[in-house]
């Protein structure tokens, strides 16, 4: 280490990368100062209900245990062990996501920040200062602009190392690195927006439909999706185009417009909640982008989380892939001995590719929500993959498993599992999959196939 | 028109499309109000040889003649009428642009850009406010708030359109469009860089090489090109990747690798300017970039020319584009007897494709000059399609010929130039074209495919 005397840091936002990358500095020795555009999260009213759910899996818990701090947030989760799909008619049906005792875990954004507010604070080195919103950076003196927003005090502050963890609209990122010679940068929205719906709980507080469950009512080119809250009620999402299809949210400009589509278009949902009409314009409509960028890092400075890589919310890998970061980060961090500029060197190389293939499969799940998961073919692919497993744990891991329930790189996961849909794609053409699986002869030819692979 | 009072209209930019968009609003009775955030390029000292040439083309004059413009312009051109092509080793070789009379002209950007400010002034109409840099715009009520960067005085514009036309950088762009939701944007900056070299003409005056034409020294991943200057002088460009290439920028760190590599790789250009090691760092080295992004406008608020989709330079395109930005408006303005609202409408939906299509043609066309054109098939090809053109004028008009020579939509003929390709090289496949060619009985295969095509 260079410096003998304290070690300083900063971090720039204090959502769920920032508050936990502020765990691992923290319990680094580093004396670690975040700005907070906001005002503290833990002094408003939320409501559990209202804030939005996010989908915890492995790469996320992964991030937490490195710091201990998983027993904390695990009273906070609630698991879900598979999706079950609401036709427009006829029966439920239910998709394990992996194994036995495999689940993702329904959380609450805001719960669970604070958690890791607190968390941070408790380390005795991090102090957290709201309402400081930045407004500029200097890459080679690691010097952030902050204005006080209550007071109009604007604040310059120099640490050792700069972390943006600032969000999808990360202020570093475009006051900073966009002024850059030779930085790319996209932001592209897709043509879906999304509306959150409260589906309450029962007057005795009991949920009305399968807690241990993400449900999704699929339907082509749009879906819903509930996700359970700890008061017995499920968040809802809606995601649609905002025009130009038949169903879109252009179209639905009256009370009446809302309820006739919901009653027609799911049924089962209306009879839950008849009043939907009236709860339709409780939370806005709001879009979705990817932002992609390059590079990462500059002089002292790294982007973080969403402000790196923002993606679409359709594998629940946006928190996981965020707080991944931060693993990374801090393996790094031990590995080159807290020498930063080689830190950021390989944390950008290593990382992008992976921020690109989350990214890549975000989009690409979302045809396998709203589409495939009322598919024949996909469902009996489901099946069969699941029955490989079974028979050849080591051997065969679904591209979800590989997402969800691993910590194996998103772009390994994503080219191994393009490879891997080639080779069942292709064994299914061949054989009648569904009658071996009915007959049960589907194990001879899996040991078949995967005895000598 | 709504308004029976003065129409009145602001630019941002007095570059090539600001100051000729200013000149078509004043003659449709705006009064312009015109801020630039440099000062006045027509009191600065810019001697001819030191400012960037660029190729103007058809589009730029047909915007310039709609305008009655064109005669001024005409005196600072020198037309270009083909490449002259300089191997390593060998016969410098040409080829035509297009038919006899057609050329690419040669422009000063400093001179054409001072030329038509002048003729934006002499309107009566247009008011330019140099050192007024834009730092904020409001879309709804067509406001621009203003820096005078002498001064340090802000000031807020109001008018009842607001044209952009500031750049690849844009600053209405950067602090207005950006922050709109739903605004797809993409900075991308290619491998390549530049640097530019003045080759001075002889003592006498004299152009060292032949000044009618545009000069490539293709050398397959990189190129040197060189323009004529009205004084002698060229004003020559090395294109080549910034690092990670045999040869490349980061390669000529002493006087002497950049000696060497004059010496070796250009050496006909060596012996024209053997002190080129002397003169290489007169001028920066430069990255660029291609930049999308979507919607082109907001409110009364609208993006025109590099400010909605700067590109690479390679097919001499950039300003020519812009410039068509203008004629398009202008096209639009009429038609819609200045209903601005519905002038925008059609102004994005038709011009978007169109920027597109110009951004991957210029792509494209830095394989064409820096490897294409030192292939023998492609000359090949190239004389082949002259010779059909000579035939059949009317049925056959190569891409570059629809792109420099014409003024078809930039994405017909870019997806017509594909169209296009794929058939000759069909027939290419089929016939000996080189035999025909020198046998003379090329014309009656021509004939035989054209006649009832």
């Amino acid at each position: 280490m260079k410096n003998s005397t304290i070690k300083t840091a900063t971090i720039v936002g204090a959502g769920l990368a920032g508050s936990l990358w502020a765990i691992y500095l923290a319990k680094a020795g580093y004396k670690v100062t975040i700005f907070e555009r906001r005002t503290d999260i833990r002094k408003a009213e939320i409501s559990a209900g209202k804030s939005i759910n996010l989908a915890l899996s492995t790469r996320g818990w992964t991030a937490m245990k490195e710091v201990g701090i998983e027993r904390s947030i695990e009273p906070l989760a609630i698991p879900m062990t598979g999706r079950i799909m609401h036709p427009t008619d006829g029966e439920l049906t239910y998709q394990p996501y992996g194994e036995e005792g495999q689940a993702i875990y329904s959380v609450s954004r805001g719960g669970i920040n604070a958690k890791m507010m607190d968390l941070a604070e408790a380390t005795g080195n991090a102090t957290i200062l709201y309402s400081h919103k930045c407004v500029d950076v200097e890459f080679e003196t690691g010097t952030v602009t902050v204005v006080n927003s209550e007071t109009n005090e604007t604040l310059k502050h120099t640490a050792d190392v700069v972390f943006a963890c600032d969000g999808a609209y990360s202020a570093v990122r475009y006051s900073g690195f966009q002024k850059l010679d030779r930085f790319d940068f996209s932001q592209d929205y897709i043509d879906d927006g999304y509306r959150e719906i409260l589906l309450p709980a029962n007057a005795d507080g009991s949920y009305k439909i399968d807690k241990n469950a993400l449900h999704i009512w699929p339907r082509g080119r749009f879906m819903l999706i509930a996700l359970p809250n700890e008061d017995g009620s499920f968040t809802c999402t809606l995601f649609m185009p905002f025009e130009n299809n038949e169903y879109s949210f252009d179209k639905l400009k009256t009370k009446n417009d809302v309820d006739n589509f919901f009653k027609n278009v799911f049924p089962d949902f209306y009879e839950m909640m008849p009043d939907i009409a009236d709860q339709w314009e409780d939370h806005p409509l709001s879009s979705l982008a990817i932002m992609r960028c390059y590079p990462w890092t500059s002089g002292k400075v790294a982007l973080m989380g969403d402000a790196a890589h923002a993606t679409v919310p359709f594998y629940g890998q946006g928190m996981n892939g965020s707080l991944e970061d931060c693993y990374e980060m801090g393996r790094l961090m031990k590995k080159h001995n807290e020498n930063w500029e080689a830190v950021f060197k390989e944390y950008q190389e290593v990382r992008k590719p992976n921020g690109d293939a989350l990214q890549d499969l975000s989009v690409y799940n979302y045809k396998v929500m709203a589409e495939y998961v009322a598919d024949p073919h996909f469902l009996l692919k489901k099946k069969f993959e699941h029955r490989i497993h079974d028979l050849y744990p080591n051997k065969y891991l679904s591209l979800y498993s590989m997402v969800s329930f691993s910590n194996i790189p998103y772009a390994e996961a994503h080219s191994k599992g393009k490879e891997q849909d080639t080779f069942i794609e292709g064994i299914m053409a061949e054989h009648d999959i569904e009658s071996l699986m009915n007959s049960g002869d589907i194990d001879q030819l899996i040991h078949t196939v995967f005895k000598n692979k």
